[in-house]
């Protein structure tokens, strides 16, 4: 039986296992990266990259339509899904290459292609019969999308985001489950494309927002816009007949039955630590399977082996499994010397339109952890800039630690909320007071003008601010 | 002879006035406005705000002709003229309107209508012949466009920016004289509703901009989109027969002619000081008759008069004449006691497309300054989100200070600068160095990222950061 000796191991060449490799190399030329599947990132594959693509297709669908206000007509697009899903494809492609081409030029000696199963806690044991023995070890296994055996019936028209972006045309209709960041941003983005889309959520939940107030609000315009159920009452799932899929629900006590093309599962993920052989190590792990670790320092227990990425499940964003990555290599090179790494201010963002971002601490986090906040609020609908652009819907919540006036987080669903996240991302990193927010240049006139009115109600809700007077003129007129 | 003897005396009722009066009114109720046109701020009335709607009436009209690579095809719109002016018109008017309605809730023994000059330091003679008599005096007058004599030949179709936003319709065509904010933003809002236009520029310049890199950029990309003229040598102006304006301008040595319906003279704005006696105070004046006064507190020498806002020429901005208005109207209120007040960081955004923004310390500043500096720099046709949006043109660069690391100000053309200027701007505040900057969070994918590209390569030029792999790959593809 072959054997290989190697200081560190990592598994999986995704984001975090990319950025752990990139540490390890530095220390050690003794390292072994192993990938089952093809190179590249889910990111780059199947998830930010390509449905930012289809997105920006949808926009583009979307924008004739809005144009009529400004005295601009545009007659109906022609919609060529074939042309739509070529640049997807195409584009994702060149994205997913530099990602292939960056891991093929990494010396031959520190990659395998095997799958990598636990045999101890210092053992590998591949596909291929060899078993890899490491001092340390990464595991970057990734997630994959939870398909609730309840969807069985759909066949081979059940379907998960990593189908859509091999699509060669759009289909007639998709059936959405889940109302999740990847539910509602390629939910709309289809719909945007002609496609008859019907969204299901459960609990009334938009993607991963807390705060009841944009919940609502970012129900309500989704509501609007789309055939969107926050809180589908799905009573039958099937294949129909007829090739697609029929499903049969409830609005209102009346049941309907509906036939689509496919059912788009987005139902969340799940971490891929389930066939990687963690019964055969001591790692204490919790009820999802996953090993209990430490997010400041990526390390299973106090073992030597460490965890990144999306195989944690708990920040499945990119920015954090490369961070996560950072920590994992660094400390599985290192160790036994382990160090914990500050995490930057959370951020998320939703790409659908209007946008949903979150930072810092959100709503629920606040309340669940007793602390004494207060809220600021602005009503996108009447802020001057995003009126003159036409994308005056939404609202923003911001919120200030009593006492202190410290900026806490803030949940939005409106204008270029990816933007705004970053501002205030970053002014919550840099441990800024309210006031000394309000102190920074707003520009005029500017979306931004709409997170300080958001801020000035707040500085007012800590009664550490007077009041402004309507519409505050003098800061210009509808800020 | 009526006589009026009052606390505070303010001149001009616009944003630095309004501002000023806020202030004064909290401390004393013997204050007195003074305005001898109508209500309602220049940023309202015929700057900020309409200037935005015009270009998003013109992005709109923009967009069909983009979508197609996404493969949604618009057959071009129909541009109905009337409707878009309307529009600016009817949004304008409520957003002045907003301001007329505060100024007009205010105190009526608050406010004159009349035009107010100085006859002695404490004095302002009024055009209705009544004398006020004043503690103090705060020069709020505003700015005017500066129409050069050469342009007297266009007769009644020369026009400014004030004149553009009362049209009912779109002409034909239009010659703009300048390439400053106004001038840019204008002229190519009008090139993309459909009205033939030609540029003019002097000295290659390009908006504010200053850094030689930005400043070609933008120009590049200015001229590829429209007649756009950086250094324009027009050779003769006139009213043309057929009722327009007849110009004669050289291209490459080749002498042209060509007709227009409109001049629109954007060569730059005055203070509105040459006319309100300040030669019968004792104030000293600069060369442009500016009273020198202290840009911290607005105090003019070591008098009791104050300066705030375009009257003094400096900072033709919004927030800017909003901040100097708050520190005139303090002081004024309080004096003999006189406070200054730190000022935000710089910031300036000019709404063409691509945007082009400035924050901080420019290009010429620092080397005038000879500070001693480094420069990090993005391009923005590579960068992977605004490669996905179709928005990938221009360039960023990215300004900090050898040694401490300090980040210091940054040129920009490109897309969302006007949300790029914020981070940047705060950040400078805030006094974070380049090393800070990347410490903060950056989604994926998104513009920002471009961003965190320039900074690390500012990092590098400091001898501060390492060098990160080719596109970065574990920090997401294409980022």
């Amino acid at each position: 039986m072959d054997q290989l000796n190697v200081d560190v191991a990592i598994i999986g060449a995704g984001t975090a296992g990319m950025r752990a490799y990139r540490e390890v190399s530095q220390v050690t030329d003794n390292v072994l990266l192993i990938e089952s599947g093809p190179y590249g990132t889910t990111c780059a594959r199947v998830g930010c990259m390509p449905s930012k693509l289809l997105i920006a297709a949808a926009e583009a669908a979307h924008q004739g339509a809005r144009s009529a206000e400004f005295g601009v007509a545009y007659a109906p697009p022609e919609i060529d899904g074939r042309a739509v899903m070529k640049r997807v494809r195409e584009e994702r492609d060149r994205f997913a290459g530099f990602v292939v081409d960056a891991v093929e030029a990494w010396p031959e000696h520190h990659r395998i292609k095997a799958k990598a199963r636990f045999r101890s806690d210092h053992e590998l044991e591949l596909d291929d019969g060899r078993v890899v023995s490491a001092n340390t070890i990464v595991i970057a296994t990734g997630s994959r999308t939870n398909v609730s055996p309840m969807f069985k019936g759909f066949g081979d028209r059940q379907i998960v985001n990593d189908d859509v972006f091999n699509w060669e045309d759009l289909p007639h209709s998709v059936v959405v489950f889940g109302a999740g960041v990847i539910g509602l941003e390629l939910g709309q983005a289809l719909h945007r494309l002609g496609v008859r889309v019907t969204i299901f959520g459960r609990d009334n939940l938009v993607g991963p927002l807390t705060d009841p107030v944009v919940v609502n609000r970012a129900s309500e315009i989704f509501v609007a816009e789309m055939d969107f159920h926050p809180h589908g009452e799905v009573t039958r799932h099937a294949r129909s007949d007829s090739g697609g899929v029929e499903i049969d629900y409830e609005v209102d006590g009346t049941s309907r039955t509906e036939r689509f093309d496919y059912a788009l599962i987005a139902t969340g993920r799940r971490p891929n630590v389930d066939d990687i052989g963690l019964e055969n190590t001591s790692l204490e792990r919790d009820d999802r399977g996953v090993p209990v670790y430490d997010v400041f320092n990526s390390r299973c227990g106090d073992s030597h082996i460490f965890i990144a990425g999306d195989a944690n499940n708990r920040f499945p964003l990119l920015h954090e499994a490369a961070d996560e990555g950072f920590a994992a290599g660094y400390n599985a090179a290192r160790y036994p010397s382990v160090r914990r790494f500050a995490k930057s201010s959370p951020i998320s963002v939703i790409f659908t339109d209007p946008q949903i971002m979150m930072v810092g601490m959100s709503f629920r986090e606040l309340t669940g952890q007793g602390v004494e906040f207060r809220i600021g609020e602005v009503d996108w609908s009447d802020q001057g800039r995003s009126r003159v652009m036409l994308v005056n819907q939404g609202v923003l919540r911001v919120y200030g630690e009593r006492n202190t006036g410290r900026f806490l987080g803030a949940e939005m669903v409106g204008p270029r909320a990816e933007n705004v996240a970053h501002l205030l991302a970053w002014a919550c990193q840099s441990n800024l007071t309210v006031n000394e927010m309000l102190e920074r240049p707003f520009y005029h006139p500017v979306i931004e003008e709409g997170v300080r009115t958001a801020l000035r109600n707040l500085n007012l809700a800590l009664e550490m601010g007077s009041e402004t007077p309507p519409r505050c003129l003098d800061c210009g007129a509808g800020s």
